[in-house]
């Protein structure tokens, strides 16, 4: 996994979830601390997936899945343009004369997806209103 | 998690391991695919982790660890010299003035933890035997 992606497309996500405003690709862009036009590349990929989708005559977006629905596994497949995820990366040319050459992809490759499977597992589990909920309950000790 | 360098240390390791003949760094590139220089720079960070040792007055490498003491997670770190696992990076500029914007940094956080918590405990139940014994396995295959 790299880069911001992901944490800003969670950022942009939370604001057009909760939000009392219309957020326009500019006003999420302020927020998160990007230009518009990431944030309209990351609403290409959330339409593809129907996960948002413009709101009609108006300059903003709207959630086309409930918080609870929505998994950090879908919200990462999404931005990521992927099914797959790589926790590491194998070595290209180990050399296939040698026995432990010509099997340590296969070994390497079973223990990456056991890894990935968990990973998969936990970004299943936790939805963006696991995050909203910590965001409110922060909000909530900032304000006692 | 990035680059080859952890997946060839593996490789390395079940060479030190397992193979009949004393491995220097020269053998073990040959059968990794990479050049010797590549291979000592990986040595040299897992003698300075105790991990494996020089043999004296030969060219090789011995381990020092028992293959079901040696974890995933201790190969990963000291291979890439760091105590942090990172499975996403967290964009550096949300804006304070935004309430989301100002926590979102904690919240991803938060959330981050939890995954790599989940990522330490498989990459530490998991071990240099279990790689071992996995080739093993399908080597016995092969010969059947």
């Amino acid at each position: 996994m790299e880069d911001t992606r992901f944490s800003s497309a969670i950022h942009m996500l939370i604001l057009i979830s909760e939000a009392e405003e219309l957020m326009s690709s500019e006003k999420i862009a302020v927020s998160v601390g990007t230009n518009a036009s990431h944030i309209r590349k990351i609403a290409g990929l959330f339409k593809k997936d129907d996960i948002i989708d413009s709101n009609q005559g108006s300059r903003g977006f709207s959630l086309k899945v409930n918080p609870k629905d929505l998994s950090m596994l879908r919200i990462y497949k999404a931005v990521n343009e992927t099914d797959n995820i790589r926790l590491f990366e194998i070595h290209r040319n180990p050399n296939d004369e040698c026995i432990v050459g010509r099997l340590i992809g296969p070994v390497l490759n079973e223990m990456h997806s056991g890894m990935v499977s968990k990973v998969e597992k936990e970004m299943s589990s936790t939805t963006l209103y696991d995050c909203i909920h910590s965001m409110r309950a922060k909000i909530q000790e900032g304000t006692q």
